[in-house]
């Protein structure tokens, strides 16, 4: 993947960055200051021998490409995105069935730093989302993904349904979420699985839907259309915890 | 609840609508106004985070309804926040045991969003919100809720502790969020319930968990902090969901 200099904003990114063993170039923290959080950083950095810079805030509001940078920024490389094979062997360490999250063109960066999160606490082994059009690995996606960037796999792939198909033939069932398919509870999601989510307007489109063995879908007692899609992604992935840890 | 966009015109107009707590979206003042009462008016702004723009009197004028603004035009958007009886109202009316989602001090308006609609779809009867420091209706908040805010009541109170012990006199048990609590399957989450869900960096607050019957952890099992605080509620809520439909 390309490698491009960018910026991690926030103490909780940047201590996660750390944590998660990403390589920071350097380190801007505001001057004087020294809560808790920023302590943490500075002995983190310490340790991994980073240059520290201490500047004012007009600095590191020029630095700074969220506008969110609570006072610490640090220069790292870009995200690299995984390869296939790192989910596979991720599962294979933890000794558990492959559970992957698909995004069928999400284009909202909170939303995709959110589904990140959710993958890595839920226990997913990976994310995968399609080259084009869709929201990729971006310093605002990094931010709400609260470091799990750093610890879940997410590989980008040319064409969604070759790649189902291809992991069809690995032993995965896909599921995709569909308000139309079959109420969660009843369908069995122990096994080694793909769960798919779509657009946040338009759902999981046709195509990609017609490749999945299984439509899943949120029970819904409201007014209104749907769930917010990294709501959605989490209902979902939390049905697969529940029955992989209570048995269907 | 209606929808719709309106200007406050004038000082005291203004002011009063800060003080009465009317959500504010954003601020017009006449650039390089700053007697007494402008300088009021921006100070709780900057309390509320509302967005000022300096504006020449032109501009003014064009956005003027009344045509008398000296040089201060407040944007509000005019959500109506429900009474307390209109939560009850709805579940009496749906013949359900009541359930409600209280929110501790959450900032981001895309999570009160995003809480808002699965609130609606999860057959939750109200949001109930504290009414400071805490994000409020403005039209982020209601463009994220899909429509659910004009479905879902969402009430405003004074003290979310001491709303909780009312709403133990009528009945409802309380569950907040918290990762050291015990595990959601292993509660009983059918009866009437109020689910308490934490401000996004620091949880739900000492003294309101203090007041809370049960504590639930959703399972974790990955190596970041916690979920995002509206994917958190999801999950939790669809848990109650799921007991209320399956039992326990």
């Amino acid at each position: 993947m390309e490698k491009k200099e960018f910026t991690i904003e926030g103490r909780n990114a940047v201590i996660e960055a750390f944590r998660g063993g990403k390589p920071i170039d350097k380190l801007f923290i505001l001057d004087g200051c020294q809560d808790g959080p920023v302590s943490t950083i500075k002995r983190e950095a310490r340790k991994r021998d980073v240059l520290i810079k201490y500047v004012d805030k007009e600095r590191l509001d020029q630095l700074s490409q969220t506008g969110r940078h609570q006072g610490v920024i640090a220069i790292a490389a870009a995200y690299e995105y995984a390869r296939m094979e790192d989910i596979f062997e991720l599962a294979q360490k933890k000794g558990e069935p492959p559970f992957v999250i698909l995004l069928d063109n999400l284009e909202d960066p909170h939303n995709l730093g959110a589904i990140l999160r959710t993958a890595n606490l839920a226990g997913a082994h990976g994310l995968i989302i399609p080259k084009n059009r869709a929201v990729g690995l971006t310093v605002a996606v990094a931010r709400t993904s609260a470091g799990a960037i750093n610890y879940t796999p997410v590989v980008k792939v040319t064409n969604l349904v070759q790649t189902i198909e291809e992991l069809k033939k690995k032993g995965l069932w896909f599921v995709c979420a569909d308000m139309g398919g079959t109420l969660m509870y009843d369908l069995n999601l122990t096994g080694p699985i793909g769960l798919v989510i779509g657009n946040e307007g338009e759902g999981v489109g046709r195509l990609v839907r017609e490749h999945c063995d299984m439509t899943a879908a949120i029970p819904m007692k409201g007014d209104i259309d749907s769930l917010n899609a990294s709501v959605a992604a989490g209902v979902l992935s939390y049905e697969i915890v529940r029955q992989r840890l209570l048995g269907k």
